[in-house]
């Protein structure tokens, strides 16, 4: 069975893990490990564990339990003291506090979630996100960094993690068995290039001989990547990583969102747009129709309906299935 | 394959259960459903939802699954905003808000602890439990009647649920098809009689052809019930029921806890005294050595370990399969 791995965090993969799943493929989703907010950053905070959040959407994303398990795994409370909590970070975290294992949480989760694949951290290390920007701002933390609206405006000139992280041997070891490597969908700055801040983690994934795909968003970020083509992120990604053109293949979506539903996303971002002639290295680029039909409800502390407009997790693992 | 039903809130069940589930009965916990305490209360508060905290101790006490989901269950959070709240509780809770069922609820986190047997809510429906002492006083709730300290000064003229609660159809069945019913050991005002109080259930146990066992504490609780003989529990529950004599067969300790034992437990009680003499009515007496060996830890929030003085689950187990 060919060995699939994704790359990433915050929403962004789960129409890929949630397509891919339907697939014969062997999945293993690497996830960032650097959130500091919300429920996730208290429960660091409190019980000294590692950031549950990314790890918990993939888990549902890669479940294959009835939807009432999916349903308690992404269930935020509303009032009283859990207030902004979310069950399954508490679950995680708990386990975790308890075994003194993310992966004996994980495995655990995993049988109860019974899902299709595994969830791999990028590291076990605790470390922050820090953020350099061509203005001499400092941003330290990715929920910060998320918050700050003035990103695209200064640009990025450095980002590192404080202190250094190193790769988990799980993630590597899945990286170097690779048939096929995933990365994107996913807010560049706080889901993608953290992970290859990693310390043995850039150097992994140039090393493996797995094909190397770059998933592009549907719609920049404002405050973020404004106005960014595709070119710009996989340049951004590439820098990071050290090795231009290290990405072979580049997805992208060609058919646009309706003009309302564009106009409704306006405050959050604009479609990111394709450019061959922008990218300075030859590689394969496949476009093609990627988008979800209709328009997704936007309902609170749901992760498939946090954007209007989203990828399909059907058309999208249609194509990546066949790389 | 013989049916067992115990009744009961609090720890006192805890070694019922665990001794009986290594015997082949069909167990069946009908479990108390006032306690408005504790991380109980502030999730019945905030939440909505029935009280889950007995109900778990039940669940643990007849999981089968490893020492970690035992441990994850029972763990009690020791800071930050969780302070106080128990994993276990939240589970029951947040499942039984998003599946609207305490019943499947149960059912789901039965499947995760692998348990041996049923746990079943003496009712569905949400009540207080009221007490009237023979002074005038009333005191509301089950945990405001569990820190009043001058029960046994004033005596308990009347208990009442408000408003009225139904049995649920669950516990009726259970009932009505049982073997063997055990009552005990527990707490009488706040484990034991509030069961009774439930609309249905008193009737539904006197009809029962099975045998009605009572067993009784190795220790008085201070402020509640200082001084009472084994007779004199089993007279108030029976005064509760509305049947003298009910209880066929009464089960009490022989053997004395240690000097030493009882020197440091002086605060919470004295030893239950058990003499003949004082029933109006004939049954049938067993008087066994059911003290567990060894002096248990005190830690906080281990259901098992809160007395000093406790009943041995294996001794418990061999007398009452007997019956």
């Amino acid at each position: 069975m060919k060995k699939v791995v994704t790359i990433g965090g915050g929403t962004g993969r789960f129409p890929v893990l949630l397509g891919l799943k339907r697939y014969p493929v062997e999945l293993s989703a690497i996830v960032t490990m650097f959130d500091d907010g919300g429920s996730t950053g208290r429960l660091r905070d409190e019980l000294g564990v590692l950031p549950p959040g990314d790890l918990r959407q993939s888990l549902i994303a890669l479940g294959e339990s009835g939807t009432l398990m999916r349903k308690l795994f992404s269930h935020r409370y509303q009032n009283g003291g859990l207030e902004g909590h979310n069950f399954g970070n508490i679950f995680i975290s708990t386990l975790e506090k308890i075994s003194g294992s993310i992966d004996k949480a994980l495995e655990i989760v995993g049988t109860i979630l019974n899902i299709k694949g595994k969830v791999i951290p990028v590291t076990l290390d605790t470390a922050e996100l820090v953020t350099e920007l061509k203005n001499g701002k400092v941003i330290t933390g990715e929920d910060a960094l998320g918050e700050y609206q003035l990103v695209s405006k200064f640009g990025v000139k450095k980002m590192s993690l404080k202190p250094k992280a190193k790769i988990h041997p799980k993630a590597l070891a899945a990286l170097k068995e690779a048939d096929v490597i995933i990365v994107g969908p996913g807010d560049l700055y706080t889901s993608l290039i953290p992970n290859f801040l990693v310390q043995g983690f850039s150097e992994a994934f140039v090393k493996s001989k797995a094909r190397k795909v770059y998933v592009a968003n549907l719609m920049n970020r404002h405050g973020h990547t404004d106005d960014f083509t595709v070119a710009d992120y996989v340049r951004a990604l590439e820098a990071t990583i050290g090795k231009e053109g290290v990405f072979d293949t580049v997805v992208y979506n060609t058919k646009m969102p309706s003009a309302t539903l564009i106009k409704k996303y306006a405050d959050e971002g604009t479609p990111v747009r394709f450019d061959k002639n922008a990218f300075a290295h030859p590689r394969k680029y496949i476009g093609v129709d990627v988008l979800a039909d209709g328009v997704a409800k936007k309902a609170k502390g749901d992760v498939l309906q946090r954007s209007f407009i989203r990828h399909s997790p059907q058309k999208l693992a249609k194509v990546l299935a066949k790389l």
